[in-house]
């Protein structure tokens, strides 16, 4: 299955370009999984499905560590008609998709609290898109229900859901979300927003 | 139908707070047309379809004229189940999206010649999602072929589409894409990314 992400790394800092180059150092290790290109709007990253929101994570934590108000936004993809198989997406574990809805729910909710911590605290968003299947919708309150249990819930907003609390789990439950709702072999995005350091965050 | 955008705006500079608020003045005119509520990660606007380019496109260039590397983010929605339907949301002029589809493609095609331009140089891309239909990649395809011959075409690039060139035509483009492509009153989200004065950014 063809899985990937268009990411992009935002520090609202005049030294934008040097917290993104010691960022993106946090990637290395990935580096041998992935394939990965640049341009000026965003970079790709072509993998397997499971390593997706770890690079994701160490990557936006490497940079909000520096302090600045950072965010990242990516636009994540599995399954997508068009895009040629790569031998390089093969997923590293089963993640027994085909289970039904209210396991892969429990699935998801024991993986998240598996997940490491990171000590820094971010705020989330993103939209879930099952695409091309009858019951999308199904799928989608499904994944909500496993969201408003994973611990790191904080509300639902006009077209999206958003999260908040240590990258770890944070990261752990989107994965779960991207990972185990929508049809195994189906084209299903995410479209994801992180942000950390706000100056007009919420206590 | 229910229409809006999470909007969020990135000035990679130091004076970002500086940026964003003078920015966002150039929302003033719309604000009899639109609900608007904002948090830490994004703006949330809900108003008629035709209007929420228009509203981005004159945020990002009032962002962008600062000279300052700026990026503007949104997920944009169209026919959202679960959302209440919102008297603001009523489209202000017929847009004929149940015509075959070469005739929206041609009626797409006339509305970006027709677009007034700002004298902003700008970089999109972005990924159509027209939901819980089964021709979705039919409607997709149907779409390219408008961009391709909509004069802002760069490239396809890995889950989503590039555009370039001034912020007029190019934000008429995805306002056309989102509006003639997918159902009439279907599920239709678009994922978008714009960036100017990137210092990587090809002549």
């Amino acid at each position: 299955m063809f899985s990937g992400a268009q990411i992009s790394l935002y520090p609202m800092s005049d030294d934008f370009i040097g917290i993104i180059l010691g960022a993106i150092k946090a990637l290395d290790p990935y580096r041998p999984h992935f394939r990965i290109e640049t341009d000026d709007v965003s970079t790709l990253i072509v993998g397997p499905p499971e390593q997706l929101f770890p690079a994701m994570r160490d990557l936006f934590v490497a940079a909000a560590q520096t302090g600045a108000h950072c965010v990242l936004s990516a636009t994540v993809s599995r399954g997508c008609p068009g895009e040629p198989d790569d031998p390089i997406c093969t997923p590293q574990n089963d993640m027994s998709s085909a289970l039904p809805l209210s396991d892969r729910i429990d699935a998801a909710r024991e993986a998240v609290a598996a997940a490491p911590w990171t000590g820094q605290a971010i705020a989330a968003q993103f939209s879930l898109y099952p695409l091309g299947v009858g019951h999308h919708m199904d799928e989608i309150y499904g994944c909500i229900d496993f969201l408003k249990n994973s611990g790191v819930f904080d509300r639902p907003k006009n077209f999206c859901t958003r999260l908040k609390g240590d990258a770890g789990p944070v990261f752990a439950t989107l994965a779960e979300a991207f990972l185990r709702f929508g049809a195994p072999e189906g084209h299903v995005t995410l479209d994801l927003t992180v942000s950390a350091n706000s100056p007009s965050a919420k206590v």
